[in-house]
């Protein structure tokens, strides 16, 4: 099994953090930004949706989007919920995470970090983006003041799926934290699970 | 089971399809843009992440996310690939909508067609939002062109989700589907399913 993964992605940690906590061994491409290892996945058809991390059976077989290989990778352990509709909402969180969270928070963090998005990064854009993400740390923090996980009663691809660009929304999206608590203490609850990994490790 | 529905948008009509073809009955309420119907649902809580559609079960829960309550309401269906790689693809489609799509595809109709969100309808960004989603449709033509369903053998969940908005590109988005003759195919073939309806039906 091989995983292309950007280094710098939260899209792409989320999956290295997954394996981590499965303790399951992989190999690993890197394709950071700017990278000739990037060039050549392109040029190679190795993304199919033409975007890092993708995952690559040993019989050949590819799949792309992060929240479809966690979900994948995550068939059969504790981390799906065993309820109907558990499970459904924590899929709920997953698509939501990926059509409102990972397009404002995200994307903050990215036009601050990222040279090649430095023309998008107007003061307006980055008002408008703190604006929309505090709304959405806000639905995140509602939840997390009620039950420790984001979906059931235990930790789940929802929580490992919204950890990876929550836990950096502060140092790397400048978004100030202290107005909610409850999703501080989930941050913290995850970052001391047995097997975790950040980041950059 | 009651389904909040907004009639005029996509992702409350994948729903409505989904609902139409297993022939299942269930309560609709329509909440449009400006109407008082959205008004009083956003007031009562009734949208979890505060937007349409959300489904409540007859037992009080309540799901949001228009690709999660898909999930839900296929499961035990043929919609749903019963390999779990194929399911895993059939997934990858549906965040990708979610994620690529819906945030080009639909919002160029919605930047054409709702009163409320013409500021943003700029040249440049129309332009734009033009050229990414005829790479997003090239995407599809080309698993199309070598498939009948975007996963798997057989209609699926991927399939209901990625018609939704794609079968209003050209009238409301201002794609031309010309050159995407796969594509063109497989939407007549979503269309001529028993039990299908269309977006207004
Ligand atoms: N929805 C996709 C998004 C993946 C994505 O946007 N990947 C970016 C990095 S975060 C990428 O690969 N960019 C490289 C490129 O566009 O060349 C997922 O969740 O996997
Ligand atoms: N990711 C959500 C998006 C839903 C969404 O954007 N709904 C819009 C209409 S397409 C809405 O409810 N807008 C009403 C509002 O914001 O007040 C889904 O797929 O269900």
């Amino acid at each position: 099994m091989k995983l292309y993964s950007m280094p710098s992605s939260g899209n792409s940690y989320k999956l290295r953090l997954l394996l981590a906590l499965l303790g399951q061994a992989y190999d690993r491409i890197d394709v950071e930004y700017g990278s000739a290892a990037l060039a050549e996945a392109h040029a190679s058809g190795a993304l199919p949706f033409g975007k890092a991390p993708a995952l690559h059976l040993d019989d050949g077989r590819v799949l792309a989007e992060s929240n479809a290989i966690l979900c994948y990778l995550g068939e059969g352990t504790p981390y799906i919920p065993a309820d109907a509709f558990e499970r459904a909402r924590m899929l709920s969180w997953m698509f939501w995470e990926q059509n409102q969270h990972e397009g404002v928070i995200a994307v903050r963090a990215a036009l601050l970090q990222y040279p090649h998005r430095k023309a998008d990064a107007t003061p307006e854009a980055l008002a408008r983006l703190l604006d929309r993400g505090n709304g959405l740390l806000q639905i995140m923090d509602d939840r997390l003041a009620r039950h420790d996980w984001l979906a059931g009663t235990a930790l789940s691809l929802a929580d490992i799926c919204l950890y990876a660009y929550t836990h950096t929304a502060e140092t790397r999206g400048g978004y100030d934290l202290s107005p909610f608590p409850a999703l501080r203490n989930w941050l913290a609850r995850i970052a001391s699970l047995d097997g975790y990994i950040g980041l950059h490790d």
